[in-house]
């Protein structure tokens, strides 16, 4: 039921960013290509199955509301995917499986498409074809723009960027990794539930969750970034011990690190004790992200 | 007055920008120093001057909900004057009379400060300090969406990179300046005038105004590119010519590239004909666009 569940909400995020993305016809600069080729079919799609099984624990089912959700916060992801892999970056030239943007499109394509994937992520929200109350489409550009910026995902980046050839504490990888990717996967979670209504004592549960997921997420990334091949990984092994970068691998050693994801795992399931059987996809989710393999 | 009117709206954009940009205390990453570098103290604000220009044509004066819609459009046009400068987009070292931001922090820092400059636009329109109705909040979020993104400003760029060594004829020119520059300045006109409540015949009006002011803008640009010293330009002389990118002058002539600027000044003022004096900073403004020397 669970393997239903995502592959349910994956097929209905792929479906909701065709619609929600322009279409390519008369562009002759690959712009729309591009946007397409990054944020269309592929990923784990983590942060949108996280959207919607948060709306689940509250049995909200407005399809369209949180398709689009969905989407915007996928749109987010792809675009920081695309910059982060540019040369001056990560220099990755390998992302889900096939070549990066600036690979398949050159650079200033790629940072452009990036660009523009953010903004059509607030574009989705801000629509009027989307049947959403205003007060409930402000605080969701809101959640989206305050964990995507610079007190979020942009300045984890930042100091990830820094960060290569230094060595971390472990509270300051966490800070990383918190900024980075937590502040996203605490959108999506929060997200699905603002839309449903949640009041403020739940949103503060589901942010406890969403934070230790997301950092277990991290953990389980730095595992596998050691422990899969590529061809599985989608992604080169061993990139980020190639660049030096501190990892929870380099910190703590493998056998610790994997001890730790399960920890958080734990620590997931009970920020959710008082939520009822709605919340089984967010608990499974936690399970479903420190067991992966890719 | 009307000399008067560019100075307070100039100093009321750098006090909000002050405000509402992220402050650079324990900011190792330089990021947010980067943000500030390339937001604050500079330029000419006409986007933030057509917005306040725009509100007074109402007799609106919330100034908090002004500043703020200002910031937004200078956040925005920021991000994406650090990105065109990229080297692998324009390639410009100099910016405002100073290093462009990827030649001050490096390649990677610089794609960061414009990715959170954007974001920051968005957080800046939706953020509980600002009393504007949740309506009012959603329309200017969509308008800076629109104008900003894949149909506006970004697919203005990237049919730009794509022009290069290319001959284009005027419309096509035209359609590319009314993306790349065009849609960010018609949201400014429109932005002041939705919060101040303009209704849709009105916001027709003043988009035709807009539309014809930005592309005077662009006309007039490309006049300075040939006429006017580095020094005083702030920018590289004859970068466009250089790149061999397609200019109004390179395919009207100097000549008649001025008279169509004055041509373009008088049918913008033909689109105010139905607002009273308040609109006058609205048409000095037209008249300071293909008058400016840099």
């Amino acid at each position: 039921m669970f393997q239903q569940f995502l592959k349910t909400s994956r097929a209905r995020v792929e479906r909701a960013l065709d619609i929600w993305l322009p279409a390519t016809t008369q562009d002759d600069t690959q712009l729309i290509s591009a946007m397409r080729y990054s944020a269309c079919g592929g990923g784990k799609r983590v942060r949108a199955v996280l959207a919607y099984a948060s709306a689940e624990a509250f049995g909200f089912d407005n399809e369209d509301a949180l398709d689009a959700i969905a989407a915007s916060l996928e749109c987010v992801h792809a675009y920081s995917l695309i910059h982060d892999d540019l040369p001056s970056m990560d220099d990755d030239d390998l992302r889900r499986g096939k070549p990066s943007c600036h690979i398949a499109f050159g650079e200033a394509i790629a940072i452009l498409a990036g660009d523009a994937l953010q903004t059509r992520a607030f574009e989705i929200l801000t629509s009027p074809e989307l049947d959403i109350a205003p007060e409930l489409k402000v605080r969701l550009v809101q959640e989206l723009a305050n964990a995507s910026g610079a007190s979020g995902m942009v300045i984890g980046q930042a100091i990830d960027l820094t960060a290569t050839n230094r060595t971390l504490t472990q509270p300051q990888l966490e800070r990383m990794h918190l900024c980075k990717t937590g502040a996203l996967i605490s959108a999506a979670v929060r997200m699905g539930a603002i839309v449903a209504g949640a009041n403020d004592e739940q949103l503060a549960n589901l942010s406890r969750y969403a934070q230790t997921v997301g950092l277990a997420f991290q953990v389980q990334d730095d595992v596998l970034d050691v422990t899969t091949e590529t061809s599985v990984l989608g992604k080169p092994k061993g990139a980020d011990a190639a660049l030096n970068k501190p990892t929870f691998v380099s910190l703590l050693g493998l056998e610790a690190a994997q001890s730790f994801a399960k920890e958080l795992h734990n620590q997931a399931l009970n920020s959710l004790s008082s939520f009822d059987y709605r919340a089984d996809h967010l608990r499974n989710l936690s399970g479903y992200i420190v067991n992966r393999s890719n």
